[in-house]
């Protein structure tokens, strides 16, 4: 009990701080217009036991977000502080959060992983290889990685998605991300900073890898 | 006359609070290039009874915004309140607030609406299925919901186009906007948070969906 | 001589005032991508007699231009006012101000400018008609409106180049703007606000009118 | 001894205002989506004896960058101050200012400049001649001018990948900037504002350069 006081004292990251966080990358996320019309939750771990997050309300401003529109969430989906409802996409965040023991999730809603997540959606996914910018994802250290992106039929039954996103991180143990198709991208990290990175590396590498495959060539 | 008097009471909303959200509005839809060149009209109900709007002034421009700029408008469009003289396009938004009962208006013109638009203008309009941020429209529960974008021919005649408005809205009671064709988008919602929402999800709708039906496929 | 005096009052716009206006008008195109690597200058007829402009010093950063960047230049190009140089390209904004009696000349540097004018040098320009937008255009009241973008090739003698825009004006006295193959836009007004809403409308209407002749199209 | 210095005392740029043109470049550089993911690194020269360059820290965040993740660098990449470890592309930065006695070296990862420098990869690079923007590089003095953009194969090996370097500016003593295939551009200056206006100036003829040589082209 002791020993779990200690644990939770380490990983208590102040509410406040985090919100800010959150808040400072949707401002930016919204400018780019990955998360218009109210699209996407952004979400960090404020503590592992008794598991609590902190995860954007659901259908609030994300460019305009506001610390009291950011509410606390335990793992099973009840809310411990704020007025807001949360969204019925938090299900997947707390799946990621448990199951990776990552401490932020982060979904967005772009052009470009709208679109490809629809165009390989059939394949199930797609491979990006030989980009520098690859390096910006956790743990890869050359531009000759390969990464698989897998793509997920889209649902709006939660408890079923989420079932499909733990089998889907059981075969893909390697992953950085998954698309829902015609929907958008899941990302996660360490910390707030690593999602953060890799919305931003993995959103680049979407706009690159759709040029490539897509009608522009050299004449 | 009392019950009148309550019900107005209601529906009253400070001119100072709903300039602040139009303008705000307003200056990020600027940014994304949706109002360039003073184009476009923003527009939101201030009383039902009697009926008043506020609505921003003709040709003004929507990157710097002024409150001053933002005028009052009866249902005969003659200006209550403010120096601008109302645009033209006044009679659409009248219209849409008086046969819908909303109470905002938006009135954007994009690159995407317009060349939308105008390529779907012979097939009086175009459907888009299948994507998640069609849940940003209202009453709009999956992304299995099929949405009807109305083309309606562009017109300087704006009683005759107010009236073509009329027909459409009443033989497509479930659209959420239409177009104009080489023009740019109408949109509406029962709050001024709402219209915002509607411009920002079918905006993104249609970016995604112009790539969709355009040269851009795989290899 | 009195009678010029009252008209030079009228006349005169006051320095600051002018200077904070283009700022605000550079700083905006800057952050659109329009006046990138010290490109483009923008000027204003200060007084018609004698002759004085307020213009963009030669070579600044518009992203981040000062009032003492902003220079005055008389009809032969000397400067009157500031420390930077003017430059070469003044001769085309005098000539502009002297020939179309207008109170401002903006020159912007587009991906879409650069790339339609390349496209459209040997045709000499292109029409564009039939969008909404077109009724940024001073005096033009319809999007029946039909309007010829002439295209000039581009040349490093100004005074040449200079002369060859007296020709084209007094060819072409309906047009609000004209292109320089591979270079850019020049558009003008009676006021800073009217070219900078040409600009705008322009700007937009060379993004739409790129797409519709190009490779995009419905499958 | 003396001599070196006065020398000195002309070369020595403080820190501080260093810092904070680099800070203003990768803040604006971030928002056009050039600095994504952490990626990228901007340096400039301190001091050239002892020789000593203030570089961007490994893995810092561009878009919110401080001074203190500005550190000091000698020539053998040892840091002489600061906290942060230098990014392993450092060795290259000295490469250049070493080799090329220039100021600042400014390192960017666009979209366009990954999509051109992998397709370009097998031809070594490639030329981009008639615009107006090529006047944006130094001593180019015209749209005639005709510039190659060296291609480099990427690599995670740094002396080797610098001693390419060097071979590529012994043999091209007049280019401006080369690109590391996948990966991305880098630039110079005899400034900060030098490197700056050639980031964009580059940045912006990749864009077009790019949209000229794929499908894009009139029906």
């Amino acid at each position: 009990m002791n020993q779990n006081t200690e644990f939770t004292r380490v990983e208590i990251l102040r509410k406040s701080e985090v919100s800010a966080a959150l808040i400072d990358s949707a401002t930016d996320f919204y400018r780019r217009g990955w998360l218009l019309g109210t699209s996407g939750n952004l979400s960090a771990v404020l503590r592992k036991d008794p598991f609590c997050i902190a995860i954007t309300g659901s259908g609030v401003d994300k460019g305009h977000l506001r610390e009291d529109q950011i509410i606390e969430v335990d793992e099973t989906l009840n809310v411990v502080m704020g007025t807001y409802k949360p969204s019925s996409e938090s299900a997947i965040h707390v799946t990621l959060e448990k199951k990776l023991g990552c401490m932020a999730v982060f979904h967005t809603h772009s052009v470009w992983s709208t679109i490809l997540s629809r165009l390989y959606a059939p394949e199930g996914g797609f491979e990006i290889k030989g980009y520098e910018m690859l390096k910006g994802l956790n743990n890869v250290n050359t531009h000759e990685h390969s990464e698989w992106f897998p793509v997920i039929e889209n649902s709006q039954d939660m408890p079923g998605l989420a079932a499909r996103v733990q089998v889907l991180l059981t075969n893909n143990p390697d992953i950085h991300c998954f698309l829902l198709s015609g929907h958008g991208l899941y990302t996660w990290g360490s910390t707030i900073e690593e999602a953060r990175r890799h919305v931003e590396a993995i959103e680049f590498l979407l706009e690159v890898f759709a040029h490539s495959v897509s009608s522009f060539r050299k004449n």
